[in-house]
């Protein structure tokens, strides 16, 4: 069986985006990327400031409207028909509902072969990361850290927290079949 | 009959970015947006230097490898079912094969209702605002601005050499349905 | 004389940043930019929230602090030394003050040869090109369009309006000596 | 006394960026800062292309020619005068030629109450980071890692190998009197 998709989930600045670009370096064959940050830069600009969007909170809380949640959908569903069509995918993702997210992505995933990853990072460590980038809204890592993982089950996980993503990627493809 | 998807094709320095993020503004819909651009982007790096993947040499010529093809292909499966999965879809894209570029698409829309739309710009100014963009290979603008209509047929063309893309958009715009 | 800096002033969304990646490529001579956008970028992140910093409202009216006057001071001074030590300079500013906007760079100036340059765009078609880029707070192009001229003295004015960036450049480019 | 300006000197991926964001943050003062990237930003796009400037070869090794030299000079001069009129400056630079480059700082800093900072990173580790980054030419890292180091005299020395930026930031800020 070859896996046909890998489905990272963690919280802001926990270093999924290192590790897929990582993943898609040392992967043998080519592997297209998407994630949360590429689907919202689809969405109109307007997304970000109305309701029924995505709005973040000055303190790092975000709330998903309903329009969102739709466009979602109908992304994951064309994500998962890249998948069907041959292309393999790596998707990095914020499951803001734990076990609810993943239900979400699974009764969409029709008999597809997934690796599903946890990336786990330290709560304060992933909170200095934010202060790093300096293009995020600061709270967003502390507020997600945990609550991404409540209830979600995995293959495997890693954790940036003492290890770099380049490692982290290496133990992924190690399980890629 | 409702518009499920809007194909902008255009030369490199065309102003097809700028009509999008104007659609997305205008059009009373949450519409999602994807192109040639994003594509590059959700494929590894290694893409743009390697065989088989995307070369853009020093003066403009852009040449596709089998790799980046099969990519291509399995994307616009993807974003196809985007659509009919109920999102509604801006794709802006640079048909290099002229005619063929478009039978590529038209094989995979299945009966979607789809508005075609060519964006022209006169290769000379086309040029200067690849100069103005200051991250664009010099020489791709004049070198696709004619070759990619070459037998494509639309519902429309704009011509954004004396139009700003925000009157391209709405013009556009009441043609979708 | 040889012109030892360039101020090109206008509104947001004049089309600034097309002349001055322009004006570097046509000048036979290599010229070093610097304007309102990097300045900003070098500050402090939370510049951008605090008070004493800059504040963009939601309607696009923008407000300066203290803090923030007090380094573009010191930034000022520095550009003018560069210009000073051989560099040749070309800045890109949004004279919010006018006329006071203008004074305080001829403080500074201390016998350096200056060309300035009035960037104007009707203030409609700024509004449309602000839509365009996308990453923009709406409202400023408008709010800024006239009022950043008001009793400013220039050497030359170029207005995107009906002009490329391009032909606007090689037009500053024809006085510089 | 007061430390006016802060040098940081690292090779490519050592994670210098990131230390400045975190430092902006964490010191009380808002400093202003500069570096490489910013300076090649604000150089004419054909700098990166044409002798005179500045040629990174496939395999990550960076040439410096005369034209390059020459803007640096001045831009470091102007950066100095923005410390002598008041604001507190970050740098963060690429000593490719190791002491020679930090003489030719001190020549110009006239009094001037510098920290100087080396910012380490194994050179593996650097590496990896490199590859996660995605946006830049393989090879640089490793290349730079120790080469920048030698025969350069610091205040301090912070090792990104093993220890977060931010902790890294809060050691130096220490420091800053």
């Amino acid at each position: 069986m070859t896996t046909q998709m890998i489905i990272l989930n963690g919280g802001s600045s926990a270093g999924k985006s290192g590790i897929v670009r990582c993943l898609q370096a040392e992967l043998p064959d080519q592997w297209l990327a998407f994630g949360a940050d590429s689907l919202i830069d689809a969405m109109p600009a307007r997304m970000q400031t109305s309701d029924g969007g995505i709005e973040i909170s000055t303190d790092g809380e975000v709330a998903i409207g309903a329009d969102f949640r739709a466009l979602e959908q109908a992304w994951a569903q064309g994500v998962v028909a890249m998948a069907h069509a041959g292309a393999r995918i790596i998707i990095d993702d914020i499951f803001l509902g734990g076990a609810a997210s993943q239900r979400r992505w699974q009764k969409l995933l029709d008999g597809l072969d997934v690796l599903w990853v946890g990336v786990r990072c330290d709560s304060a460590v992933a909170a200095g990361r934010e202060i790093a980038r300096g293009d995020r809204v600061r709270g967003m890592a502390a507020a997600q850290a945990n609550i991404v993982h409540e209830g979600v089950h995995y293959d495997l996980e890693v954790d940036t927290t003492h290890t770099e993503s380049l490692t982290c990627a290496r133990t992924i493809a190690a399980h890629v079949s």
